[in-house]
């Protein structure tokens, strides 16, 4: 199987964390499906993905001292694999995991998610758990020194060990069998180390022998740019940034983050600004707000994510959606962009505006994008060469979020750009 | 003028440095020139380029102290700018510079070029000598804290200062007057301060302005990867090592820089794997020698610039050419991938062999090479999915160094390598 | 109590680890306390200090794949508390611990150590044991991203959180119970990190609250120079290097650790040079052997060591002693140095030399090192300025090894030193 | 000559930079040289120090673009050495030098001292200037990539090279004819590279040869605490911190300092707090100010440097004392303290209290320092065992800012000290 074609466009969908954190349960992925299924779905939205701790039975409780409540009950078969907490996923009782939820999202033409974490549970390494497939245990396949810093749930593998790789084989191999279309793996991205790094194949590897094109995205960020080519051979998607929440600070960083990586953007190969903060988020955290990025900054968002072709994630607990937010997810022009341009690259970028520009794949036509980063209205002013045209004057402009169209003029092109704002548009020829 | 153009395919040539250091002279630039005019044009080599300290008069005296010998009388005019050294480029008296070399070089069919130090002579601040074109003079204009550390010529300049430009400026004047085609800037690449970043864009301006599409190479490496956007900006070419010298642990460690960079070769912008150490070499260091690279390594050098589309300079005097050296710079079948293919990409690298692959930009044909990079011989086997091809049964497949041609046959694909060595093959439909 | 009193001199004693590594049992450890009070305690030798993983049943075995097997069985009681292996110290039966050994150490007229790891351990944390005094579980008290890189027993503790003293008090309140007299704390120097630091203060504390005057000792090094005043506030005794091994190399690395630490010898205070890897040690790992310290450099080792004041450690096993060895740990000359002098100071250093110098603290006498680090004899020549006398003219000299006594001359004081070997004189007005 | 009895104590005087920068001229110095003699003299004040640049024609022009205008006009010699200005200096003229300026400080019953740069001028090395007693040229024995990032007078030596001994040499030669008594040598602390660290040595031995016992004073901080045995050896005071100026953060800071460098001061090695920022400051830089210090803060300030035992060099204009700040540095009790105590050490260190002691070295009585260095009035407390004493109870304290006379009782001392402030107890039996 050829992993570049799990994901021929960058990957949409839902994710559970920016709302419910550690939290989310069957009833409440199920509402955000069938949201999903009713009003999104024909927008291109398609995957739905459970984050972080769906195993425990505790995640959530004294959350002003935990994140990640440490030593907590989780659900665990007898080979060693985390499965969902019954109470949480009652559809898991019986041994079915969750089989019987992603049937359910697939019911909805929808395609199905996890989250988990790089290695083997702590519990089973100190409990001497079995391995399926293999003569060794937990014991000795779990590394005692390799832990993720953030979260205690879990011990990397050694990598060197035999039954290491057996252990990621039967994870994968009852993913599969749940019909999970869809892996985060967390605690993975980032690492120098030589055997973080190795686990990013042994998953890979996992997945090829599954018989399920599973995608495979990795965090948390900021992915290594030296580790580029290592990445986009064993992955679909990586995070270019640490965890983006809605500030505008974030967002201004992900300018020099996209310019950074946006020669490594290709079918299959997606490095990845996150999760979109919008709508309702924040309620698992412990306070729900309504995102706190202004309307032009979330255009700015849209148009950046779009242009760059990062995959799409919502963080908006969807039963919530708004009107506004739901006219700026689901622009077709603009989501066109995702599967049906190329190319796109930095043309400018100071500490005040950015420029981009890409090309459409199927017609003749182009993208570029201004972008305002200054605390002030400012007049954007882009010249033909810049952007490799001859000129202006045989072309018009559609301005996607306000389907403006302006006949461009000789010399160069100017618009004014609201402060943290952006102007999207496609150029075709008159 | 757009940047790219002046240099749509990677720029080839010879270089001074290897054989002469700090020390070459007209007559030698000469008669390399005419070799190269005589036996290399017709393949594609054009450029002659006089390398470090040409304005030096005690440039390679005292060379058990110094590479550099600080402080040393240079031929400088009164604007603060240098000219070539009069003893060693006689033709440059009267004020002439290099424009009679220049002249004649390109009356031999071929390109001139010279390098620089990043900077203003550290002897033109003390003096307080003038600068053309601005009232500030060259005590006002240097940095007295931004030098190079192992050349002791100049300053680099207050990027801020009024004046600063202008000096950058009357020098690409002058260049383009003398007509020089190439600027090798030094002491400019891989740093990651402001200032020293600010001169390659000053530099660039320079070039804009002075209405010659000279090319602009940057030295040293190596480049800072997280930088790439910014050089593509505003050179033409960037070192991605620092100097390569004619050992094998400098070839081994250039498949790592490939790897790092194979996403940002593109037209006008070209990660540069440095000087060919081919034939002889080192007099000007103290010891004349013929390179240390044994053939297999030759050819494995050889192969991985052309797939990789690097700059191609010479660093072997040419009047002393032998025929096996030759013989390897002048195939055209390798020699056109310069020009004649793309995408070039890492398909594998592991601590004993690596593979690479490309496409031809003018057949339906592409690359495939096989590198050993170990130290005994190897079966080096390719499976059609790692190429994204679906069989090598329908292909042909010609290795471009021996001119043997293969039919391919169903499943894998696979070549002994020596040791060091590499096989280059072109792929076509039978 | 003042901690500064538990450790007037430097202590000295012997340690399991040199010889045993993990594996020490009960009856080697008596072995070695006999031959100790039968013939070493009259020269000042005391301490008898069981080393790591006594409390493990496994400790030991896959020797060739683990130093440290992870999740193997402990001995542990109800409180969350390491006890000795039962298998291993079959004294400790019916909950006695380490009483009955350390009552028949003290027997012998000696005192008694044992080593622990800093925090909680981890299966005690996973298990949700409990902690004397205090509400709060080994869960919440053990920190989950605290562990030790090379060891996979503990967990750091929550430093911050209530219980976390009381864990600590508890261990200690034990350990007086016991009888223990020395605690080799691990895993904690040598970090920067507030909470690790935070944790020598926290067994400061439970030393002082268990009323018996334990003498602390910090391991393992390079104890952080910036952080000296905070280990002279809180421990007796902390590392200075890392493991100290039966190698040249590490010798001469001791005498820049030296340089570094010698203002920060002061009573109670001891930066540790480490054990001394004397006659038959390395059994535990595999491989016993004889020192591969040369004659000389064993006596520049205990040169550096006694003048210097560092702890002393037998890393020897005592009842294979061979005369030359304990010749060379029952020199009371030299041996006095560890009580009866103070302020040895380095009056030079350089790639071939060292000179040491201090005064005795009961007689107007001197003490004069001369070390040849080079791999030649060598002639070591002092001035008088240079050590602050007038005159060696009016002085004898006594070397305490050979117990030659020479007569001063005016000028400087020379003697001829062997390669890698030392001279240690004692310095009388005549 | 034994460098430690330049300076058998922390040496006091006042530096001309705080007030001046880089313009002072001869008539200033006189000016406070005056009223050094008339006030100040009889408490211990005794060296006055021109401070850096005096040597320049330009130093203070274009003050809003540099604060060391490079490329300027300077005074020097034919053996390269740097003379005073004479337009500031006019009684150097005819070669004097600053001989009739030391000549008329010495005639006050002062001492005099000038600032100096490591290296030689640049402005020598690019002329080829001579030096005294060797046939190599300044241009041979500059370094042309040492240099100081800060000022651009000064290139570092070839410390390899023949001749740049003799280069010092001739330095202090001349100083020692003018009757120079302390030479502050700046760039030339906290290099950890050795060739810098080498001219440290090569200042030593030039004062050793030159016949006159100078005071070296090492610039700029912090100095690196594990060359701390190399300071000693050839130094006689050295910057522990960065430029302190009058802000309260500065001087928080330098309780930390404090405490790293405690073990380090001894007779003729004073770890240095850097000048004192009173009276009336900043003239030189574009702003005449009243020190910025509230007067608790200065109280704590004199604490500090006079219980540590830092030197005490005066920043302010002598000329402008007001009274308070001359009572201030007119308290001969606690001035006693540099001359009079030793053994100053930390007792405790947090974020709102520091404690010091140390005792003194003429009669049976301590000293008690109490520091408030949080923003609120705060009573801080002291127990006996703290500083190793059996009891206040037969103890008198007599605080040495107020005079006012405590009976200590039973139990820990206790004292209210202002935000900021401090409170200076000597203790004796009643």
């Amino acid at each position: 199987m050829n992993k570049n074609k799990f994901a021929v466009t960058p990957p949409m969908g839902w994710n559970s964390y920016d709302y419910y954190d550690t939290t989310v349960n069957e009833e409440q992925v199920r509402a955000n499906a069938e949201y999903m299924s009713a009003h999104l779905k024909e927008y291109g939205w398609e995957y739905v993905v459970v984050d972080i701790e769906w195993y425990s039975y505790e995640a959530g409780t004294r959350r002003e001292l935990y994140q990640y409540l440490p030593f907590g009950k989780v659900e665990i078969d007898e080979y060693s694999r985390l499965l969902p907490c019954l109470e949480r996923f009652p559809s898991s009782a019986g041994g079915k995991g969750f089989q019987p939820l992603a049937d359910y999202v697939h019911s909805l033409g929808l395609k199905f998610g996890i989250h988990i974490m790089r290695g083997i549970p702590r519990i089973a390494a100190h409990t001497h758990g079995k391995v399926l497939g293999t003569p060794a245990g937990a014991d000795e396949i779990a590394n005692p020194s390799s832990i993720c810093w953030w979260n205690p749930d879990m011990y990397g593998v050694e990598t060197e060990r035999e039954g290491a790789q057996a252990y990621y084989d039967s994870l994968f191999e009852l993913y599969a069998k749940w019909g999970v279309d869809f892996i985060k793996c967390d605690d993975i991205c980032r690492y120098d180390m030589p055997s973080a790094k190795k686990e990013i194949e042994m998953l890979h590897l996992a997945i090829q022998k599954c018989g399920r094109p599973i995608v495979l995205s990795l965090s948390p960020g900021p992915a290594l740019i030296d580790q580029a080519w290592y990445y986009s051979q064993y992955a679909n998607m990586w995070r270019i940034t640490d965890d983006f929440w809605d500030n505008w600070p974030h967002l201004v960083n992900m300018f020099e983050r996209c310019e950074l990586w946006q020669k490594h953007v290709s079918e299959g190969c997606y490095p990845d600004c996150d999760m979109l903060p919008l709508g309702y988020v924040g309620k698992g955290f412990g306070q729900e707000r309504y995102t706190n990025l202004r309307k032009e900054e979330q255009v700015t968002m849209m148009t950046l994510w779009c242009l760059f072709r990062s995959p799409l994630m919502l963080g908006a607990e969807l039963t919530k959606l708004d009107d506004w937010t739901k006219s700026l997810i689901t622009n077709k022009k603009v989501l066109h962009l995702l599967s049906g341009s190329q190319g796109a690259r930095q043309i400018r970028r100071t500490g005040e505006q950015a420029v981009w520009f890409s090309e459409d794949t199927q017609e003749d036509a182009f993208y570029l994008a201004l972008f305002n980063i200054s605390d002030e209205s400012l007049k954007i002013s882009v010249s033909p060469s810049e952007i490799e045209i001859m000129t202006f004057g045989d072309k018009e402009l559609e301005e996607l979020w306000t389907d403006d169209i302006i006949g461009g003029t000789e010399g160069p092109f100017e618009a004014e750009v609201p402060a943290h704002g952006a102007r999207l548009y496609k150029l075709r020829n008159r």
